[in-house]
């Protein structure tokens, strides 16, 4: 299959199961919505070495927000349920309690209630740090805990919602140089950026340090996968295309499967041409995911539900 | 003390002895630079929650780097020289080996080396992503190695200098109303901004969430501090004066003593005028940190060694 | 009529008769896009002192540009066809023409077509640029030209769409300070910002320094409006709420009618509360605009057509 | 002469002369001085088009301002100064003036005062906005006007200094392919935007309409330089080399002739290397400017005083 002059190998990304939040943060202004958010979703890059996975999923307006305040939609993605409140509690602890004007909100979109969702008590959680002078109270269609913090009360959920989700969607770009493919990945991450319930984790969006499961230390879990590194090409058992001088990994998290194959769709879509010799996804033989997302089905729209 | 009609308490900050190092990455541009700053500076507010309080120092031009590229300078602090190994190493290995074109190395100031220096060799841990495939280089006049990633190289310097350093740097903005509390808070993060060796880490550099050491509740560690809550100013005995709405603290931490008053000097210097009522430090009895910070002898420029 | 505490005044704006292009510009990824849109609408504030009143309307992804690449929805206002055909070619000119990767292409809104639409030939003006070396070219379904550059072809649509559309939205906030009048028009300005087919075209969309239509010496066309000066107060007649010590403007140009409420509605309602004493518009006694955009009743959502 | 790789021509640009002024905007906080400056420097890409070329020298702390608040340094170029105080007046105007807490003051280095440093009245031009209520003062050591608005007064000095500059320092980035040659282009303005008193007028610095003096059209005074154009190649005397496939200029101004010198220094030698074939300088012929500026000795650092 070739798009553009790219060729698009035949292949699949291993994708596999995760757990997910959607929180809003809002704040008196767009600005100090943003703040909490980076701050909240920083060193998220890749649960091997940080407590989630984590990204903005999209800036809202006020007639997307509970409080009618300027907002933005944080995700955050872990291996199970109870790495997800820890994680998702302890960040909001310390980066939105912590900010300016904020309040804290569950975002799960509402036709994204599976019959697996679970209740994350983030609010409770965080509430200890009243020390008593906590209040409940129903407020914006939600039951709310009301913080004393210096600026006012900090108002945060109850309790937000984790539901199944889906991590480890990825391609690769596959170039002559690493200038083209850079260029191209930034193409692929502008796209995603504009597809609901997906993000990509990594710092703007990229990553060049493929990896393998394991390593030839023992209890390392991740090393680099040795068959993408154009400059080990004449050691190892390439898998490099001749010509490929560099490659960047483009890595998706979604709320759904949905999600996560539309961001490798107009990802892939964006990163062909301009001197990009191929789109291919790492083959980890089956021991990351049991989710396979053939690149074919998906760029044709044939996909599973 | 009265500046620009504000009233500055003649009280102190309890600061404390942390361990700090200062990284710089580079890039093949600033963009680049930044987002990998970004990230691994990222979920750094307190270590109260984090395994790190983490931050921006500056952005450098190609004259101020070891490899002659655009780069940032990044500071993180904890409190024993192991955390900071730790943390340091898996922020880089998360945010930083992961980032395009990205390079790694030590950057602390020439002029602060004092002798309780001690290298923590974040480049020799990493390198076991390399899966033997790394290799030692002494490049731009460093020990480095270098790992075979998608894109090249990921050259980092094989250990850095962690050194002594002072966290807790603090002052509380008093004002009669939010808005101009906050915007006396940005006024002193700007300010702080261009201190070399400060770094304000909390979210845009201002926390509204005042604490306490301890709580009611057993086991926990810091907790609302009642006494700076507005509205909980009739149930408890506050520390506000009359007409103070809303408070905001400023936060700093700093490679030395000194770069941290400074910080204080010239945010407080920024803060002060425009209906701000009182800059005052939170007072925690000694329990906090043993380096007391006093505003008096700060903003006249008459402090200790 | 009152929200949230605040005093909403029953007048009007006076509105009146602008003409208006939307134009999208496209590039490699989204941060050139961004760069040439932001150079292209800058200087663009009030056609008192500028050639238009120029702003972005929307970032917009690859679906929703003619090349399928990520693009930049910029919208400018004059006067008279002839003056958006002059301002519009030039900023065009300087400022996309010369910006790498970049294309430029109609972005009229499909729905909006009056019969009154006008065609205001930019891409056939700039094509001069080419020297004869230019091309005509039909693609991405639209008539274009491409002029040749040093990064290959610059795509441009022969001709845009000039509509006729309004200027001169706007209300006054009136607040007790400076600091809680300025985060009244950020939150009005955020709340604005997501309104489809309306910009704020001031810096950041905001205005200090409201004007009469005249001044006392010959040949001004506008000065400083003593009635609104807080500084004046004493001196003029001034119409001032007891208490207000600082007002802001926010001025509004939408592609219609509808457009403009809408962002009044928004922005009112975001900026009321929070120490906001009140919300009026500029009553220039009809010498400005004959639309009359009454607040009270946009606010009801009660309009005319 | 070459560098990393790549071949520095033996040719010079051909700069002119120009006179410049910097201006000191500062504000409430640095958010809203960039703002300001932001606007004023907008639409300001070369003169061909626009009344002046204009952008950010640099971002300002406290101690670097006369008010003492947060600031951002920006500099306009015109051919006379005439055209200067005009552009500066009008900019200033329409994007200082009406921005939120702005004050406005001259900015010209101290060692930069040549003796046909002349005066351009800005503020006394602006101050007519006052219609009659603005008032003199001497205040941060200035002399200075304040213009009565709705936020207070706006503090503006009452002239700056035009001083003598050099114009269109430039050189050219002839790369292999698109993304090589932007790159290496963004390499160059991230390396001069930290040079003092130089400018990159451009959006985001970078241009790819390289032009030639006139065209075959009469009275047009600028069209594309068919040599420097890669679709061209076989149509005309192309002087690309082989292989060249892009072209990207910076185009340069700067207070002082050893600024923008300093400028091309820095920016040719982060350009160099990673791909990029040569680096040169648009020959006009003599036609553009009478200041040589040769790269070679640029680069050499041996240059006329």
């Amino acid at each position: 299959m070739e798009l553009r002059g790219t060729i698009i190998e035949d292949t699949y990304a291993e994708a596999f199961d995760m757990w997910a939040c959607r929180l809003i943060v809002t704040a008196v202004d767009g600005r100090w919505a943003r703040a909490a958010a980076q701050e909240a979703t920083g060193y998220g890059a890749s649960i091997i070495g940080c407590d989630a996975e984590a990204g903005i999923d999209s800036v809202l307006d006020a007639t997307q927000t509970p409080d009618r305040r300027a907002g933005v939609a944080m995700m955050f993605f872990t291996r199970s349920v109870d790495d997800l409140a820890r994680a998702a509690t302890n960040r909001v602890g310390q980066c939105v309690l912590t900010c300016p004007t904020t309040a804290l909100f569950d975002g799960t979109p509402r036709d994204l209630l599976p019959t697996q969702t679970q209740r994350i008590p983030i609010g409770e959680n965080i509430s200890v740090f009243g020390d008593g002078f906590e209040q409940r109270a129903e407020t914006h269609g939600r039951t709310c805990l009301r913080i004393p913090v210096m600026d006012g009360w900090f108002v945060v959920e109850a309790s937000a919602r984790a539901i199944p989700a889906v991590g480890g969607g990825q391609f690769l770009i596959c170039a002559g140089d690493q200038a083209r493919a850079l260029q191209a990945a930034c193409r692929a991450v502008d796209a995603i950026a504009h597809v609901p319930d997906a993000i990509t984790p990594f710092p703007n969006g990229v990553v060049r340090s493929g990896s393998k499961v394991g390593a030839k230390t023992p209890n390392v879990g991740a090393s680099t996968n040795e068959s993408y590194c154009p400059p080990l090409r004449e050691q190892v058992r390439s898998k490099l295309r001749d010509g490929v001088e560099c490659v960047y990994e483009i890595v998706i998290d979604g709320l759904t499967r949905q999600a996560v194959e539309q961001a490798m769709r107009v990802g892939i879509t964006a990163a062909c041409g301009e001197g990009v010799t191929a789109i291919t996804a790492c083959d980890h033989g089956g021991r990351l995911g049991k989710i396979h997302l053939p690149l074919h089905k998906i760029l044709k729209g044939k996909t599973d539900p």
